[in-house]
């Protein structure tokens, strides 16, 4: 069985443990962990919950926990005010206490509102995340954003929380679809695209989901290591953190211009990362040749590498439209795969290359 | 114009200022502080607010800032889930920004929940207390704790959240009730109680309201002071904060008796701080005559000294009910006047203790 566990300082520190079939070992690492708590309230959702939630109820009894298990619609409708105002009265009647816990088991949905939920009922209980998607495993583990979305807005509400502890399953990847397999694998290759040439290579020599899940587990170690590093060096999202938004600007004005249905976030980001490293090469920073190595990994994928945008979406998302502020704006460029380069741009001169990039409809 | 300015070093650490006419001069300082906020969101109610939020906001806009003001109705009923909601929507339809803050112009409620939506809206924005009740100056503008009620209980939900700025205006006090006013002044003189002997005998010599608004600003300036070096050494709540509970355990076990209805807070503190002290005294730690000193300052206030109350609330209030787990409880007793003692005990010998109280009815 290869365990790989890597710790993060952040909060009062934890572990991210990576282990196959960890989910029938829960009850055991939380019991380490957490040596006070009694009760765990667990949250998943509808698709989650019936697949894995009996195996991780049983392995948090057999050590004695009280458990309570509430589970939420599948989706990001669940992400909202009144699935808060719920949980909240859920954990309440469930009698939870200062040292008992909550136990997330599912995606980024599943995590964000955990979590905010768990930062803020009797001002903070403990938190362990149990991601159950690759997307969920490679970002949400690390960093401590808890959120849920207004009608205004996505992530208009949330913390800073940092779990206590972290259980990656790679086994459980094995039920999530395709599309969301892929979705996910769109920030994996934005970890390779920013920090490490090498796992980028790591990457474009697996262009198969079989060949993926052969190097899961480093493929998840990597990613949460480079996110770490990043987020040691500046816990509440004011300097370097940035740079986890390469591909994920253009990104946005594609999420948006599609309404979040067209486009799933990872495909988006994937896009985004090629667009923007072809505006790099246009600029000179980009190494020539890069955005067609990073489309050239994402394709096989299934990922699209090119999606049309009106110029307005790309101009709002960016920045440089007449309503933001500022006379400048940043874009997270790469200098070449496996080095970033942010660059602060007067705003003029990013609308005049948004106005050149391909891919836009008049 | 006598001010007074304290620092406190809780989160990026923030000073108290006390300053009679303060109110007008909030522009200006909150520009100090905050040099990047562009827009303010005012919270207050419907009883403060027609008083004194048209002065705050003139202070406000005409330097510079675009102001939001949003009124809840007066009262704790205010204090809940759907007001926080609301005021979610409300800041988001403002486009509050992170480098922009919310004002909080009003009594605990008031502080308690624009703490809370501060804490929560973009993960944190920035957050500025002018507290304008004799309790919420000297209680809650150092401590950093937010909340809301649930249908469940009280305070259930909440933060931690420390303001970048409190403003204090003495003068504002003018327009509290008696009612209030003298609420206010059981936390003061439990401050005398658990800290600062000298500080007792001060209160003790200006029993009337007039007495007490002379000295007003050394009043509130060693209230925070005190709470200020309680809560620096003990930022989230664990150890030494509870000596700030001395006589609300009892306090509590009257409110729930009278559900809320029958006696304020202060009036619970107040004369449970003197049922606590007499229990003192039967265990030999309190010196003798020291409940009788703390009840002829709370007398001529208009404050209880004596509240009925069922066994069974105030078994379930110190927890040494069947309900509560653990073999042991802490009461919060004084040696003397100025020095407090916890004492850790067996549940059953406080059962004892309670069930020889005077003061409760069968």
């Amino acid at each position: 069985m290869e365990t790989k566990t890597l710790h993060v300082e952040a909060g009062s520190g934890y572990d991210i443990i990576i282990e196959p079939g960890v989910l029938d070992r829960a009850g055991e690492h939380i019991k380490n962990v957490l040596v006070r708590a009694k009760k765990l309230f667990v949250l998943t959702d509808s698709n989650v919950g019936p697949i894995y939630g009996p195996r991780l109820v049983a392995s948090l009894e057999t050590r004695g926990f009280m458990v309570r298990t509430h589970v939420i619609p599948a989706g990001e409708t669940s992400k909202c005010a009144a699935s808060l105002l719920e949980l909240w009265s859920a954990m309440a009647s469930f009698g939870i206490t200062r040292s008992d816990a909550v136990v997330a088991l599912g995606g980024g949905v599943v995590g964000d509102l955990a979590g905010l939920a768990a930062s803020t009922i009797l001002r903070g209980v403990d938190l362990v995340q149990i991601p159950t998607t690759l997307l969920s495993q490679v970002d949400s583990s690390v960093g401590g954003k808890t959120a849920i979305d207004l009608p205004e807005g996505k992530n208009l509400v949330g913390t800073f929380y940092q779990p206590k502890l972290v259980l990656m399953d790679p086994e459980v990847l094995s039920t999530l679809p395709d599309a969301d397999f892929m979705s996910g694998m769109a920030e994996v290759v934005k970890y390779g695209c920013i920090w490490d040439a090498e796992f980028f290579r790591f990457l474009a020599s697996r262009p198969t989901r079989a060949a993926l899940m052969a190097g899961i587990t480093h493929i998840l170690y990597t990613c949460c290591d480079i996110k770490r590093q990043v987020v040691n060096a500046d816990e509440h999202d004011t300097g370097l953190r940035m740079i986890l938004n390469f591909g994920h600007t253009l990104g946005h004005a594609y999420e948006l211009a599609g309404d979040y249905r067209v486009w799933t976030h990872g495909q988006a980001v994937a896009a985004g990362m090629v667009a923007i490293s072809k505006l790099g090469e246009r600029l000179s920073v980009t190494e020539p040749g890069t955005a067609e190595k990073i489309a050239s990994v994402l394709a096989p994928l299934g990922l699209p590498t090119n999606i049309e945008c009106d110029l307005e979406h790309m101009e709002r998302a960016i920045g440089v439209d007449k309503k933001s502020s500022g006379d400048s704006v940043t874009l997270i460029l790469l200098e070449k795969l496996g080095t970033v380069r942010p660059l602060r741009l007067p705003k003029a001169d990013v609308a005049d290359l948004l106005r050149d990039m391909p891919g836009w409809r008049p």
